[in-house]
């Protein structure tokens, strides 16, 4: 067989499957903490037969987006959309503007970069058309203000601001030129699940949903991430959770020479001497973090799940 | 609340929340034959928490390919790409090619049009750069061959072809400017899934993945579909309970005097005097079917689940 339906992602630091090659163990010995997603996921639940075989109705998609609207405080001037993960919105971005110069502040999730340069756009500083903001940004942490929307398209990327629904920039999203994306992966810890939204004036939703085409949503997406964002209890609980294990991890990598330098309580973002040494020193225990290919001295961990403390504790 | 949120959708058929509100009872009263989504599904059987809570990793996602492969038969010289859903494909075509003309002869299902428009070209017939047939076509069920994928661009969308494999132009997706799609939800019954493919030379897969973005396939539908692709003892035999209840149903309508014209195993499409007042009958009796806008007597029925026929023979 030909390898040519290979996928070829781009760096999104997975990589798990070439450490466990080079490394050795099976996944389930692994410790991943190489992405930003809540290791405590929101519990799935029951899902009906009629989520699974039935074309997704419009009641079931307006609930969500109600739920949505609610949990995020979207402004009533604004439209929303519900897709199959930030990423599938981050992929229609482009086309929102005809192609010219977009800024995207380094360093920053590279998704974005390689959504806008596969549609013909360039990326520039100067007088840019269109402008991405990773808020907070992913890895360093670093939170923007309405004086950073300065480009005629600009698009918040809110998929780590659940941990800090406080500082979300979704009041603006009712404005023209302003889209804010949310993300239902990282902080239910749903990621296989595949939900995201993004939030603008109606007619750019409606641009969108022309782009996107029917059934954007799993029959399952719909129920899971309807009940899940009208669980402000356990938005709450998470929150306070994720921000105790976060003074955990600081501490711990804080005794081992490790200083914070950026993150959210999702990830953190830590500077070390060596990353590569440090990677591979975890690794050998089975542990996978994260390290960037523009930094030497970056070294990015997620939060271990309850259970695994002690591997992560033992490997450094 | 605003609408703004709210979805508008094109005209597919559906429409049963409209009925229901028209003509009374619940959803579960209803009987819905709207659409051709085969009635007795492939069993979703248990779905891992991995599958759920993890990016949905590559071995999965080639697994889920390679069962695509050998399922469809795809040549060795075509790449193949699993989405979010044929419709997901369906919206990515049009950026395939420049802008120009697209030939979708009709009657057909009426997405790709929408999605041609939306991004810039213009339907017509003379020296179009685009064509795309339905094969089998909905609601006619016409078969297409070979001298009819005459554009430079031609798009195959074989969505119900699962039910004919001998039919399928599969075998054509190693040339240049060939696209066949393949759906999953009518055949095994999952519509809400949502998960599609296109197959097509490695260069335009390469492009499709540009556009789709990463994690384009959820971790439920991966390990789901992966299951049912590589059941083949299913597809026989759901092959032969379709053919077996389409006779039936043609029986059934034969004796109440609609004229077969067309469809295939999934649907199937009868010439009625009036076919509003035939969709108005059975939705009294909550039986819910499919007219089209373009004909006065053109009546689509999806099939009913086994335990569902005698409500239909009680509506007839």
């Amino acid at each position: 067989m030909p390898d040519s339906h290979q996928t070829t992602p781009r760096d999104h630091g997975g990589g798990l499957d070439a450490a466990m090659a080079r490394f050795g163990g099976t996944r389930a010995d692994w410790l991943d903490l190489s992405t930003g997603i809540n290791p405590v996921p929101y519990p799935v639940g029951a899902v009906s037969d009629t989520a699974w075989n039935a074309l997704p109705d419009r009641d079931a998609q307006n609930g969500l987006l109600d739920a949505a609207r609610q949990f995020w405080n979207v402004p009533d001037g604004a439209g929303i959309i519900a897709a199959h993960g930030a990423s599938a919105l981050i992929a229609r971005m482009p086309a929102l503007a005809a192609p010219g110069i977009v800024d995207i502040p380094t360093p920053t999730y590279n998704e974005h970069a390689a959504a806008f340069t596969a549609q013909g756009w360039q990326l520039g500083e100067t007088a840019p058309s269109a402008r991405v903001l990773v808020h907070p940004n992913n890895p360093t942490g670093h939170l923007w203000s309405q004086s950073d929307l300065t480009a005629p398209l600009t698009i918040v990327d809110e998929s780590f601001c659940d941990v800090t629904p406080d500082h979300s920039l979704i009041h603006h999203a009712d404005q023209t030129g302003r889209v804010v994306l949310k993300s239902f992966g990282k902080f239910w810890g749903l990621a296989g699940l595949r939900l995201g939204f993004a939030i603008a004036r109606p007619d750019t939703i409606q641009r969108l949903t022309d782009l996107t085409g029917p059934w954007a949503v799993s029959g399952p997406a719909l129920e899971i991430g309807t009940r899940a964002l009208t669980d402000h209890d356990w938005a709450n609980a998470t929150r306070n959770r994720l921000a105790d294990d976060t003074r955990r991890l600081d501490a711990l990598m804080a005794g081992k020479g490790a200083a914070l330098v950026g993150g959210t309580t999702l990830f953190r973002l830590y500077e070390v001497e060596d990353a590569q040494a440090w990677q591979d020193k975890l690794a050998r225990a089975h542990v996978w973090s994260r390290i960037f290919p523009y930094s030497k001295t970056f070294l990015r961990l997620g939060l271990p799940a309850p259970d695994r403390w002690d591997q992560l504790e033992a490997a450094l």
